[in-house]
C-alpha cells in the first residue's frame, strides 16, 4: 500500500477541518464533504463505487487492517497516515478503529419518480432517529427518503445508525413536502396522532404514494396536515401518548409495503 | 411543603447511594432501589401510584415546580433539599430539572398468564432499545414483556427511551424464554432472519402467543431458536442486512396485534 502523505501534527489544516466535518453541519455544507469512520462503513462506500478524496489510516490501523486497505486506497486520490493519537482526536468514536475517509456529498438527486413508493420526514431532529429510518426504509424495499427540516443525513451519528443505509437509499431535499408531491404527482398522505383519523390498516397504499412523518415531539406541522390528500394514523391503546418516531415509521413503511 | 432534611456535602452517604444508583445495576440489585429523574417521569409515576422512598429538590427546583412537588411530597416517605450544584452531580442528564425519586424496584411478578400476548426479549443490550420496545409494546397494548437476560430496565437510560412506560408495561424475568412459554402454556415463536422461514404476515397469531426477539448482533440463541414452537421473518430487500431491534420488534408487534 502507498502511503503518500503523514500527518504528525495537531496544528495541520487538514486535522482542523476533519475535526469541524466530524462535528458541523455547517462545515459539511461549505465544503460539500463529509466523513465515513470505521472500516466496514468504508468498505461499504467502496462495494458502492464511493471514491474517498482522502483516506485516513492510523499507524494501528495500517498494521491491522492492510489487505482492506489496500483494497480501499484503490479508491482514494490521497492516502494519509497518522499516529493513533492523532487519529483519536479526529475520531467521533471513543474507541475508533483507525480508518476514516473525507468524501463527497452526492450531487442532489432531481425529484421522486411517480410510480415509486416514498417516505416524507419533516423536522426529525434525532438522527438515530434518521438513521433507524433509513436502515428500514431499505430493509423495506422504500423507493426514497423525501427530507424536509431534517438533521444532517451525513453526520457522523446518522450514518452510524443507518448502517450505511443513508448512502444507498435515494435522498430527495425539500422545503416543502406537500408541493414537491404535487409537483410530481404524488399522493401526500399525513401520519397524524389522532384517534379520529383513518388507521393505517384501511388505506389501500399504491404506488405514487409519499406518506408523510414529522417531527418527535410535535408531529408533522399544521401547515402540511392541513395541505395532504389524506391523513392515517396508527391506532393506540394504553397510556401512551405517541410511539417513537422510528417505531411508527417502521409500522408504517411496513403497511405500505405489505 | 414540608421539606424534612437538606443536604450540602457531596460526602453524605445518599449523594454517594444515589450515584451508584443512577450508574451501576449492581447497586440497583443489591438495594432493590432505582432512581426516577424528571418532573413528568415522577408526575407519571405518582399517578401510577408508584410510592417514593425519597423525593430530592433541587433550590432551583423548589420554586419553579412548587405546585407539583407539593402533590409529589405527599407520597414521598421523606423529602430532601439539595443545593443545585449537589443535584447536578447527582443527576444522570447534563441539564437537570432539579427533581428526582428514590423508590423500591416492583416486586417480581408472578408468570404470564395463558391468554394474553407476549413479546419475549432475549439479551437486548441497549437501553435504548429496551425503553423504545417497551414504549411501542404499550402503545399496542401487548400483555406483557418477558425479559431474558436484557439490559437493566431500571437504568436511567431505558427508563428515559420509554417515557417511562417500563413502570407500566408488565414485566416478567426468566433464565429461559421457551422453558417459561411451556409452564405457561403460551406458544414460542423466534424472529429470525432467515429467507426461509415463515413471514410474520402468514401466522395466525392469537392469545397465548409468546413472540421472541433476540439481541442486536447476534439474534436469538441457538438454544432457543431450535427449541421454540414456529419460526417467523420480516421479509427484507435491499442490502440491509437486518433491521434495528427496536424496529423490527415494532413490525412483529404490530403484526401479532392487527
Amino acid at each position: 500500500m502507498d502511503i503518500s502523505t503523514r500527518i504528525t501534527s495537531r496544528e495541520n489544516p487538514l486535522v482542523k477541518q476533519i475535526c469541524a466535518l466530524q462535528t458541523t453541519t455547517k462545515a459539511r455544507r461549505e465544503s460539500g464533504l463529509f466523513i465515513l469512520e470505521g472500516l466496514r462503513c468504508c468498505l461499504d462506500a467502496y462495494e458502492n463505487n464511493v471514491s474517498f478524496k482522502k483516506l485516513i489510516i492510523s499507524d494501528g490501523a495500517a498494521g491491522k487492517y492492510a489487505e482492506d486497505i489496500g483494497l480501499l486506497s484503490g479508491s482514494a486520490e490521497q492516502c494519509i497516515s497518522v499516529t493513533d493519537e492523532l487519529f483519536k482526536k479526529m475520531s467521533d468514536t471513543d474507541s475508533p478503529q483507525g480508518i476514516m475517509a473525507v468524501v463527497s456529498i452526492p450531487e442532489r438527486k432531481s425529484n421522486p419518480l411517480k410510480n415509486g413508493r416514498y417516505i416524507g420526514l419533516e423536522n426529525i431532529a434525532d438522527p438515530s432517529n434518521l438513521g433507524a429510518i433509513s436502515r428500514t426504509a431499505e430493509a423495506l424495499g422504500i423507493s426514497g427518503l423525501l427530507l424536509c427540516g431534517c438533521t444532517d443525513p451525513y453526520s457522523p451519528k446518522a450514518l452510524r445508525a443507518s448502517m450505511g443505509t443513508l448512502l444507498r437509499v435515494p435522498l430527495y431535499f425539500t422545503d416543502d413536502l406537500v408541493k414537491t408531491a404535487e409537483e410530481c404527482g404524488l399522493r401526500s398522505i399525513a401520519c397524524v396522532v389522532d384517534r379520529n383519523a383513518n388507521s393505517v390498516q384501511t388505506v389501500n397504499f399504491c404506488d405514487g404514494d409519499l406518506l408523510m412523518i414529522g417531527n418527535e415531539a410535535n408531529g408533522l406541522t399544521p401547515k402540511t396536515k392541513l395541505a395532504s390528500k389524506l391523513s392515517v394514523t396508527i391506532p393506540m391503546s394504553g397510556r401512551a401518548e405517541s410511539l417513537n418516531a422510528a417505531a411508527a415509521a417502521a409500522i408504517v413503511m411496513w403497511e405500505m409495503m405489505r
